[in-house]
């Protein structure tokens, strides 16, 4: 029996559902319903293909009261920018939750993963940085550098950025798109830790598999977010910093525990603290999350697969509503 | 940087794709590759949806040499049929094996899924059955019952076919279908014990979670196709049976144990046979297989995610071939 499907590319994506606070609304009611304790979300599907230096995940969550369950494939081969391709891919495919009939593919080429998780970021930083944001410092260069100020810039509307990277002429060009695009004074630096003792908020964006944030740095009234961690490999900050920040919050302990900072502590031996609060008991109130502008927190974002049904769900509602894409009967 | 996507909707993949030596010649390669050693196929992605009687799996597997990979997504919603719909549905997405985009789109409503999962069955009586099969039994009434027998078929031409359900007028119906597609004799049967002592190969193909074969049917020259149990908790088989044939076979030994009879036989205490031999390496010599007509071989199937980039992949070339298909870009 034929049924119609939604199809919707890339360009008509970027067209409909951009990085603003409507975004980071939809993707803070998805830490909500996480909080809520009824989503169901399996562990995150991992596959190497090391002849290609490539890896592909591919993550879901089913939200009641949601009309559809997305399922997300994030390809990342390493190799692509030889070829002049981007190393990160992927598409939305947005199921009904009633019946699970194809709905919609959403061609996004990674673009609604881009976007969900820059928007994490600013859920983070709304509930747990110091309500006075005037300096923020990020590390890494890539487009999640830029997209993580963007999406902070909106909850806590600082007046200068910090950039540091391994590569300065990539912190400069990184520096320079944050001015263009918020109008506001960014520069590369070379010393991280200088950068870190001027801010009250520090975002992580990088791949690295040793921690590119000392504890030593922390100091009172910081916020960081920590989202370049989603391989059991991977570690940006030094475990000693979860343990000496007021506050470490998890977006979810079970991925945070396999995938993110939080499984570093854990192997150094250092973690002591129980069960860390996850981000969507800080956003509905559960918990108390930062209790003074001295406190120092910590939010650790692997990603999950209810940011991906709820990106995809506000999207095609969003084409139904624009009368965007086009159509397949399969 | 926009690419091209082929999408191939139900209707075009069963004008490229039928039940036939040549799927059947595809998938033996899958499995050979498994043998191999050098495919990484993940565990399977499994997310239950209770409030709609759903479930949603994704499989995968990379297999080097070939060009791409498959993520197949196959939700199964039980009460669609009281809307009129099927319980199975579904697609398969190619990707690059080097660059990680995605290439195709195969809407197929889980067609070659079925396709592939029968052809699975053909390549086990093919290699386990006795070399003269005059009568199979099938148990089961459901879609796969008849693809089954008819795949059986293509490597065993028997003569006659008996069909055990719970439910005698499906049986009737389903024996009927195999009569009129197959130009051979067909009949539903009241007493699954003296269809299964009349029979050379029996194929079992329900989702049942109680054994419906008795180990006490089992006769010498028998062989036995389990493909229904596909999660922890469907067994189909007595385990008693797989202790006492002369040889029992996995499709992949890691799910078998967690997914398939193998489970069931190793929670009642009663597998004491190490570690089972693989279809793919009966396929390829690696292990003798069947010793004589005299032996009782049993092959537990559950479901592999190198028959779905296996499929995906000589579907897309065929698809190529004739032309046919539509194309994106995105």
């Amino acid at each position: 029996m034929a049924h119609e499907v939604t199809v919707l590319t890339a360009g008509e994506l970027r067209g409909l559902v951009q990085l603003d606070l409507a975004a980071v609304d939809v993707v803070e009611r998805a830490f909500a319903a996480l909080a809520s304790g009824t989503v169901v979300m399996p562990p995150i599907l991992s596959m190497a293909i090391p002849e290609a230096n490539g890896e592909v995940d591919v993550k879901t969550a089913y939200i009641p009261g949601f009309d559809g369950f997305a399922i997300k494939v994030s390809p990342g081969f390493f190799d692509n920018p030889k070829l002049g391709l981007p190393s990160l891919n992927g598409l939305m495919i947005l199921f009904s939750a009633r019946t699970g009939l194809v709905e919609a593919l959403l061609l996004d080429n990674g673009y609604l993963t881009d976007v969900r998780t820059a928007a994490a970021g600013a859920v983070a930083a709304r509930h747990l940085a110091p309500a006075k944001v005037e300096t923020a410092t990020v590390i890494g260069t890539g487009i999640q550098a830029r997209l993580q100020i963007e999406a902070a810039h909106l909850v806590r509307p600082f007046s200068r950025v910090l950039v540091w990277g391994r590569d300065m002429a990539k912190a400069e060009a990184c520096a320079a798109d944050i001015a263009e695009r918020l109008k506001i004074t960014a520069e590369a630096v070379a010393d991280p830790a200088r950068a870190v003792a001027q801010s009250q908020l520090v975002v992580t964006t990088t791949p690295a598999e040793h921690p590119v944030f000392k504890a030593e740095w922390l100091h009172p009234g910081l916020h960081i977010t920590a989202m370049g961690s989603d391989q059991a490999g991977k570690n940006e900050i030094e475990p000693a910093a979860l343990v000496a920040a007021d506050l470490y919050v998890c977006d979810r302990v079970s991925q945070c525990e396999a995938l993110g900072e939080l499984r570093s502590a854990i192997a150094a031996g250092l973690w002591q603290g129980g069960t860390p609060p996850e981000l969507g008991e800080i956003v509905t109130g559960r918990h108390p999350g930062r209790c003074s502008d001295d406190e120092i927190t910590i939010c650790d974002l692997t990603g999950t697969g209810a940011q991906d049904t709820a990106i995809a769900t506000s999207t095609i509602a969003a084409a139904r509503k624009a009368g965007a894409g086009s159509t397949i009967l399969t």
